[in-house]
């Protein structure tokens, strides 16, 4: 019986998450799904890749919280067209939440939006939102054995992103471990380490986001 | 239909719940269930507190995961009684995990069980497993905007921990934006400052949470 509803539930996502893609297809949009815990830096890295990309794409974003709209202010504070998306208590964006939003955005005016999802490495994994490529966002602090520990998460994206690269010395953080694990679950994914606060490695990122782009939107 | 669903998947694990306060009861054990985000220090948290609580206190532990079994190995090496319970995939865990783990513990030479909750700020906080003691887990380096951004996992919750304290000097942390936030939503509840790393306000922390396990299992 839950097993049921709960299929249910997800077709019914997956429906949804086309008429996403034929939207954003329509507008030659390419919708960039942030994934990562809380605290891992998601907005940080949002607001540096805008300022890489400036001048190359026309941004836009999505941000997804539970509750407050401290994000989207930052956001919104660059001159960027950011919509909140507050879930209410639920641990992960779904398509429909995207479907609603997308109209409140100059979709002819944009050639990438960022959804930010709700810090959690666990949920919003499981829930295709439309996107055209995910990127999970890791931080040193967090630890080294995250991948062993939450798969899906990193089996499941494009790109891995270690954050606060700059906190290596302060941290136990083994990146062979890192990487090795997730060349297992994600063979030949790229990995890239940045710092948003030094903004080391951001532009290599950057680079490689542009060619993502760019196939995205022609 | 859906919510219909969810509500009796919620009033079973309600149920569940009482069933394992009352085996707890029944041995004079006191469980803490310990929340907090991927890569705060849950285990670090829990192996610091059997150090503190011994001599006092005969401690056993609960380690979930979605999946693997490193932080049990972790406990296990101490000599504590220790069960890893992997959720497969799931982003908490629910009563009946806890009630048919319970019996692979030596409850009678025990008096208190830690449950290391799976890394996550939202969901866990939505399910009661039976618990005597809630405590939420935040690290210095996820940022002092998590109070407001997950507010459930701060309301509900009878302590919160700021761990990796030491590292205050590298991060942009605001403690009175946190202490105010939590101070809101949840008035009067306890908040320490440990770091695992340095043993920083350990003591504090283990003295107040010997009080709370003298009551309970009494």
């Amino acid at each position: 019986m839950e097993i049921k509803v709960l299929h249910q539930v997800m077709e019914w996502n997956e429906d949804v998450s086309k008429e996403v893609r034929e939207t954003l297809a329509a507008h030659s949009v390419c919708m960039v799904n942030l994934m990562g815990s809380p605290g891992a830096g998601k907005t940080s890295l949002i607001t540096s890749l805008i300022e890489q990309l400036a001048g190359r794409w026309r941004v836009g974003v999505i941000e997804g919280d539970i509750a407050g709209q401290i994000d989207a202010e930052r956001i919104a504070a660059l001159g960027i067209p950011a919509v909140q998306l507050n879930t209410d208590g639920a641990c992960h964006i779904e398509a429909m939440s995207i479907r609603n939003l997308l109209p409140m955005l100059p979709l002819d005016q944009l050639d990438v939006i960022f959804v930010e999802n709700i810090g959690n490495l666990v949920c919003p994994a499981e829930f295709d939102i439309g996107e055209s490529l995910r990127i999970t966002l890791l931080s040193v602090p967090e630890g080294d054995d995250k991948v062993e520990k939450y798969p899906l998460m990193f089996t499941d994206t494009g790109c891995l992103v270690i954050n606060k690269f700059d906190m290596m010395p302060y941290f136990d953080f083994d990146l062979e471990r890192v990487r090795q694990n997730y060349e297992t679950v994600n063979p030949g994914a790229p990995l890239y380490c940045v710092s948003c606060r030094t903004k080391e490695g951001l532009d290599t990122l950057a680079d490689w986001l542009s060619q993502q782009i760019r196939q995205a939107v022609r």
